[in-house]
């Protein structure tokens, strides 16, 4: 059994029906819709022609691309099953469903992206980890594909974004160090091509000047974004010969690292180094001294990427008019013991 | 530009050879590919009826089912960006993209399944977080969609599965903490349906008595697979009366809120109770004193998982003629400091 047509003579019920009750509409009453699904589903029903051109192409599925990595693998980061789950609700109140698309640390995401394009698996595409020449974008341009990255790029941003508030964050940190006495801060970025670590550090030079502070440049750090990156940051902080007084971390996972790497060396944060950590985690709690950091609610960040990425869709212009979003996400100060010291002037 | 005939024409390459690209067939070599994906995504292709008929009706796609829920997303559980990473890689190798499904909690698994099966989203699919009795197996089967289960249920088995060896691991637990002297041990199960509890549980009294050890039914502690589940059993075993000497738990991040809790009440594993973690995890490490856990690859269970899923689709049954997998994925003892103490007979 395939095909629409087929499905609608077995049901007996008119072909457009069958449709809009396959592709979610809400003007299908609850019982019509189960009794189509049902059918759908036992008689193995594929999309032909008809079905298609009903449809007009569409999949009825978004896709978020995620870098699955050796990193997020070992990371035990619940950053993205958090905005998943804002994602995945938000969407469904739109008969859309999340489909999740995770390129292989193995593959070029451009590449990979260009193939799931062609592929035409999904009506509408979030992207995440851009780069600060994110190729991505000019694929989906063309390919008119609507879109919404998490993360800004370095280029121009003629389409919607959303992005955490890195530059609230430096600020923020920077300002609560220098009222603490501290003038010699250092800061840890990622150590590839990830446009995060240029805003991060272009916010946190920008604090400082603001604060009439220099940054040493040995004080900019780049490791990896990880646990592991962040014992590495603790090597680096330990053999310096200049240490600075203080840390503001990107990248939350990086705090378990430097608080090992500190407790082996038989220092304490927030007595021998101030460290500012950034997003609050479920790790955080597991912390002593517990870690300075910014609290956010992914799953509100997912619903914000589900409505902004509908407003860029055809068929939800109307009920999300708001165009091209572009959003700095807040983040919230978390007060910690982790930068508790006093520094004498 | 829409369908493969205008896209062929465009190209000045055959139908066939564009479909073939298409579909990532090896037969294409490597710039025809690109000169064919370029086009294809450059020009807006979207598969009509002749390309779904020379493409069989396919996407390419394989689908991984996940439950999306407050736990999994406060969690910070590694498990499944591990067996993704594992499981898109020996995809690609035979050019099939994974897109991952989460099942928001707020619905249920079965008639979220059957949407995506009724929309097509995908050639085959695996399931996880499988429950006793599991509507998803017999929709599966009707609609003749291959699938593998991560996880057995408490029905037939008539298709393919790879679960975690709960036995091996249940029996050596038991067997160390009997020989350790231990004769009131403690078990943790999730508190819910999913079948892997009633299988512990099953494994655990088996060991329990192969060891001639009576299972005190109060010593079979539910709670939710989380580090507050962990918490809430130290909470349990704090208000017993007769308390165990020792406990295995069933999930990994459980061990974290019970040591919190623990170190609460000023009592430390390994002196005051034994505990037996379950699956090694990133957290494991930060644990002081070490936990006793077992160890195990999620990238090889993601390889496994692929391999078992293509030998169920019809396509590849010849590359994978092993039919229906029913494996028990074995997991190593890794000795920890948790479970150290020796009781006195």
């Amino acid at each position: 059994m395939k095909g629409i047509k087929r499905l609608a003579q077995h049901l007996d019920i008119s072909i457009g029906t069958v449709s809009r009750a396959l592709n979610g509409k809400p003007d299908v009453n609850e019982e019509t819709r189960r009794r189509v699904l049902d059918a759908a589903a036992l008689l193995g029903y594929a999309p032909n022609q008809a079905g298609r051109s009903l449809r007009r192409g569409s999949t009825n599925a978004v896709g978020f691309m995620i870098e699955s990595n050796d990193e997020t693998e070992t990371n035990s980061d619940n950053f993205f099953l958090g905005v998943i789950g804002g994602l995945t609700g938000a969407l469904l109140k739109h008969n859309l469903d999340l489909v999740v698309l995770p390129c292989s640390v193995n593959e070029d995401p451009h590449d990979y992206l260009q193939r799931i394009v062609a592929r035409r698996l999904v009506d509408a595409v979030i992207i995440s980890a851009t780069q600060r020449r994110d190729r991505r974008i000019d694929l989906l341009k063309a390919a008119r594909i609507p879109f919404i990255a998490l993360g800004r790029t370095g280029g121009p941003d003629e389409h919607a974004w959303i992005d955490l508030d890195f530059e609230g964050v430096a600020h923020k940190a920077v300002a609560r160090l220098a009222a603490l006495g501290h003038r010699q801060i250092a800061v840890a970025i990622p150590d590839n091509e990830i446009n995060l670590g240029y805003v991060f550090r272009d916010a946190f030079e920008d604090a400082m000047a603001h604060h009439r502070l220099t940054v040493d440049p040995s004080h900019i750090i780049r490791a990896r974004s990880s646990e592991h990156g962040g014992y590495t940051i603790g090597n680096a902080l330990l053999a310096m010969e200049k240490r600075p007084t203080a840390i503001v971390l990107v990248y939350e996972m990086m705090a378990i690292g430097l608080y090992r790497r500190l407790n082996e060396a038989g220092l304490t944060p927030g007595r021998d180094l101030a460290v500012v950590g950034f997003r609050e985690g479920p790790q955080s709690q597991f912390l002593s001294p517990a870690l300075t950091s910014f609290r956010m609610s992914l799953r509100d960040l997912g619903i914000g990427l589900a409505e902004g990425l509908l407003a860029t869709m055809p068929a939800y212009a109307d009920q999300f008019p708001q165009g091209f979003v572009h959003k700095l996400w807040p983040m919230e100060l978390v007060e910690g013991e982790s930068d508790a010291m006093v520094i004498g002037r």
